[in-house]
This record gives C-alpha cells, sequence and structure tokens, in this order.
C-alpha cells in the first residue's frame, strides 16, 4: 500500500447520516459536538451503526540535536527517563489509558539511550538522536523515509490488532521547536506566532528559542518541500508519527490528534495527503502560545480546551469519552418515531 | 440537619495538595484543569487520596404555568413524554449514565401527567404543574418549602446509597424563561442578555420571550428575596433541584452541575447559602445565550464547552470522566522522588 494516498471517504452516506441524528429523541442539533463527530464517524466507517474497537494510543519518542542551543528548561534525559517511567505506568499517559481502556505502545524512535529489551519498548530507533538543525539538516533522506515506514509499520500492527481508533503522542525534549519551525512554514504564518513556552520557558527564554528557530530557517538552503522541510528540522519521532498517521487515514482509522506537537505533525501530513485530516478527531487545544493559531489555521474545532499541555497523547485519551459518547448516541438512543414522542425543537 | 448550613471545607489541607500535585511526573501545571480539580475534590473530601463513589444523576421534572403565553416552541406533552423515553432507556441522559457508570434516577416534581406507579419515576409531584407567573405566584410558600426538602430528600437517599458525586438535570418545557428571570434577579444582568433561544426559538420567538418574562417582572409584588423570586417564579423541578445541590453540599459530596438552567439553580442556592459553590464543578458550557454570561459571572471555569443544549444533565455527565481523571492522577501518577526522573519543567 502507498502510504501517501488516502482517499477521502464517500459523501454519498451523509444525507442518511444527517436524516438519523436528525431523527433521535433530542432537539435537532442540541447534541451539538457529540452530533457532529457521529456523522463524521460514521462517514469514515460507512455505516449508520458505527464502532470503535481496541483504541490504542501510540507514544512516539526521540532527542533532538537542537536542545544543545538551550531551546528547552527541560535536560534530554528526561526524555528517557520518562520512557522507564511509561513502562512502569507511573505518568500522565498511563493512566488515563487504563482510565479509558487504551492500550500503550511506545516507541523508540530515536532517543539517545539503549534501553534493556525486556522493558518492551519497541524498537525503531533511526539513531541516537537528530543532529542539531541550527548548523544542518536533522536527518538524512534514508532516515526521513525510515521513519515515515516505521511509524506504518507500527499502525499496521494496532490495525493487526483489531484497532480502529489511535491516538498518537510524543515524548521528545526539544519538539515544540520542531513543531514551531513546520508550523511556520507550512502555514505562513510568522514565526514569532509559533514559538511559545514549550514546557515552561518564561519570557526571556521564549525570546532566545525564536532568536535559534530563526537563525536556523535563515541558514536553511533546502527546496522548501514538505518533505525536505520534515526532513530538515527533523524530530525522529515527530516523522514517525507523520507516517504513522498517513497510514491509519489509508487504513480508514479514527486519528485521534493530541496537543501541538501532534497537530503539527498531522498539518505536515496534510501536506504530504491532504485527505488525511477527514480522518482527524482534534482532541485538545492546550496553552501553546501557537496551538490555538495552528487550529484555526487548519480549520478544526478541538473537542477539549482543559489547559494540558503534557503531551504524551494526553489531551487526545481525554477526549476519547466524547467520541465514544458520539458513537453510542447514534446505537443507542430512540428515534422519535419509535418512542412515540411528539418532536420538538 | 439544616439544609441551609453549607460550610467551607477545611484550607489548612490545601499546602499539601498542591505539594503532591507539584510533585507528580510532570511538569508543574502541565495537566492544567484536572490539577485544578484534583485540588478542589482533595479540598472538598480532605484527603490527598480522594475518590468517588456510585455516581448518579437526578433528573427532575416538572411543567410551566407560562408555557400558555407562548414561550416555547415545545409543546408541554413534550415533558411527561420525554419521562418515559427515560425510563425505557432510549433519550440522550441514558447512553451518558450508561457509558459512565451512573445511576439514574428521575424525579417527578411536578409534571402535568399521572405516572404508572410500575415505571419506577420518583413520585415527588407537588402540583401538576405550576401556576402561570405573568398573573401571580408560580407556587405557594408551602409548595417551595415542600419542594426544598423533597429535593433534599432524594439526596439522602443517594448519599445512604453510598454516593459521594451527584450531578443534576432537568425536563420541563418552558424552564429557560424561569432560569433567565432567576439570573437577572440575582446577577442584575440586564433581562434582555439572559433571554436566549431555549429548544430553538427564533429572533421573533425570543423576542416575545422576553416581552412575556418583562411583563411578569412588572407585575412582580414580592419582597425580592431570594425565597420570594424562586417562589414566585417557580418551577418545581427547579426549586427541588436548589434543595438538592444545599443538601449534596451540606452532605460533603461532589455537585456536578449541567447546563443554563441548572446554573441558575446553583446561583440560586448560593444566594441562600453561599458556600455551595465550593462543592460545585461545572460540567458544560452550553450555547443558550445567557449561560456563558451567568458562568462568568459566578467565576465558573466549565469543563466542556460541546455546544449541548438538551438538559437532562448531559452536559455535566459528560464532564464526568474528566472528574475521574483528576482523582486518578492524585492515586496512580508517580512522584519524580520515587520515579528516579529529573524534576523537569
Amino acid at each position: 500500500m502507498n502510504i501517501y494516498h488516502i482517499e477521502h471517504p464517500d459523501n454519498a452516506i451523509r444525507e442518511a447520516l444527517t436524516d438519523k441524528i436528525n431523527n433521535l429523541t433530542k432537539p435537532k442539533g442540541s447534541l451539538g459536538m457529540l452530533e457532529a463527530l457521529a456523522l463524521q464517524i460514521g462517514w469514515i466507517q460507512q455505516t449508520l451503526t458505527p464502532s470503535l474497537h481496541k483504541p490504542q494510543n501510540i507514544v512516539f519518542a526521540a532527542d533532538h540535536g537542537i536542545v544543545e542551543e538551550g531551546v528547552s528548561l527541560s535536560p534530554k534525559e528526561v526524555t528517557w527517563q520518562q520512557l522507564f517511567n511509561f513502562k512502569r505506568g507511573g505518568a500522565g499517559v498511563n493512566f488515563l489509558c487504563r482510565q479509558h481502556g487504551f492500550l500503550l505502545k511506545i516507541v523508540d524512535a530515536g532517543v539517545d539511550y539503549d534501553f534493556p529489551k525486556e522493558l518492551g519498548i519497541i524498537d525503531m530507533k533511526v539513531r541516537r538522536g537528530t543532529r542539531n538543525y541550527l548548523h544542518g539538516a536533522a536527518m538524512t533522506w534514508e532516515e526521513m523515509e525510515l521513519c515515515l515506514e516505521r511509524g506504518a509499520a507500527v499502525v499496521d500492527l494496532c490495525h493487526e490488532e483489531g484497532s480502529n481508533i489511535l491516538s498518537f503522542g510524543e515524548m521528545g525534549i526539544g519538539n515544540t521547536s520542531a513543531s514551531s519551525i513546520w508550523m511556520h512554514r507550512f502555514t505562513g504564518i510568522s514565526l514569532e506566532a509559533c514559538v511559545g513556552a514549550g514546557s515552561g520557558l518564561d519570557k526571556t527564554g521564549i525570546r532566545h528559542k525564536y532568536d535559534v528557530l530563526n537563525k536556523a530557517l535563515e541558514n536553511y538552503r533546502g527546496d522548501g518541500s514538505p518533505m525536505d522541510i520534515i526532513r530538515y528540522f527533523g524530530g525522529y519521532e515527530m516523522v514517525m508519527a507523520v507516517g504513522a498517521m498517513l497510514r491509519a487515514a489509508a487504513l480508514k482509522m479514527v486519528v485521534l490528534v493530541d496537543g501541538f506537537i501532534m497537530t503539527s505533525c498531522l498539518l505536515a501530513a496534510s501536506r504530504i495527503a491532504p485527505a488525511v485530516t477527514d480522518y482527524a478527531v482534534y482532541g485538545h487545544c492546550g496553552d501553546e502560545r501557537g496551538h490555538k493559531l495552528l487550529l484555526e489555521a487548519m480549520h478544526a474545532k478541538p473537542l477539549l480546551q482543559l489547559g494540558l499541555r503534557l503531551g504524551e497523547g494526553t489531551g487526545a485519551i481525554c477526549a476519547y469519552p466524547i467520541v465514544d459518547s458520539a458513537v453510542r448516541m447514534m446505537n443507542e438512543m430512540d428515534s422519535f418515531k419509535h418512542a412515540a414522542i411528539t418532536k420538538y425543537f
């Protein structure tokens, strides 16, 4: 399968879906975003009785060479330390996965650490961290293609396991920097508006981060194609997520989008195959400055605004019960006709 | 127990709660509203390990005399018809209760219909609908006191059943009208800003609704006390919800607040016993025009904005998993010290 070929779902079913939704025992439109979601999921799955199976959250993790320029408050070793925490079950993503019945896959896309095999981390390591893109490309073309393929391979595994809805998260100190650059290049929004506090920078820190990224963009001499941008400003975990999202959409799975970084990855994916966004449900709009602007630029309506900025897929997983509600609405709610209720408004 | 006497939770525990939250394995503040909720629930329950037991949703239902003035698009018989639907399990509130493990209690506070006993509706009927408050008080003082007591009695039952978190919903064609008047009188916000589309009025309909309510307010000759306002502009189901919220807070239960009508009821409750809001979690901000203004006036931060306007408690129940997440965070997430992770930002 060509992971870059994604079809729009067939629109023919939309009228029947809308009819069904409008005849459930409630004033028309009164279940708001649940109704919009029900329409989308029914459209993706091409059925009036959609269903969700084996939700999984995949965390892609990697280190970023740019961190040596001081763009993040957090030391790089937090990336690998948190992966141990994920496998022990003590992190934010863990209690949310347990709560909502998600399987959790942790993928080493390029962490600067050698994990023991018995830890159960999926080894997709391309290299121990990207190169520092202040001075040149973060990764080679071969590495980029490897990332896309390996991201797709993880999704294939989930598909074989019976999943039809996936959320994607990340762990990678420094990855809001790459996301800001991707956003700036793919939307044309000024770099300044795309750069934010990450995991907690103050004003001076944000200014420094901006200066470093601005300099990196000045130094860039590539061809400006989507593939070259994601390669040059890298993030192995991010490119792997792009490949994963593309494959998930190609397989007609629902893609639950997490925070700023994963939204940047979806944006990049949409520059490769625009129809990928048909399959996307935007879980959460966080506090990262650029995220709101990015969602607006993508005409996306996030389900939640809870001020989360943890990553790991946490915002997407928190939104899952709302998607589940939309599906249950379609399967469990009665129609006016059957319930013998006067249709009301 | 005097249901009007509600104590603020003891503040002494707040520092320990904040310390615990700040030392979980995440950048400080990065779980946003989950952290604020964890602090609130821990404060209410006076423990560092809060827990939620047997969530229940109570729907109070009644008819409104004002409906004969044409303030609602929906015919009055929808109130009783929907109660049958609730008991059959085919309504919006039903699939959400099943999804999130809520017990559902349906209370007839004053519906203009005689339900068969075997239907299992809790019979707290005060009268078959309120009087039309365009021409006089919707209910007598005795009826109002009965409503408060009966609302409290339903909560006592839930408490005996082991619940420590309750959400409240309503079914009552015409009750956005009463809510608008309560809001106007208790906040001082202009009546015009408090009146909205209800279940789907157009501009002309909203204007007519405003004119009727404005006339009713002109005709009002009461003493202006909170008790007199809720009595005069009535809603048996609304006053019963006020009594229920007051008792729930007195019993130190978490009160999940639904949409515009239930927020108006909490507002009224807070004019009787201000500390009731310490126990309130605002589930959802809907599209009803006055609701956003009302939440702002109450300094309330709703968890969800999903465009719901169904009532029945649906917005509150949709927010429950977020409250559950906050509690799980406190019990399941590891600390930096224990996980041997460099504290990061």
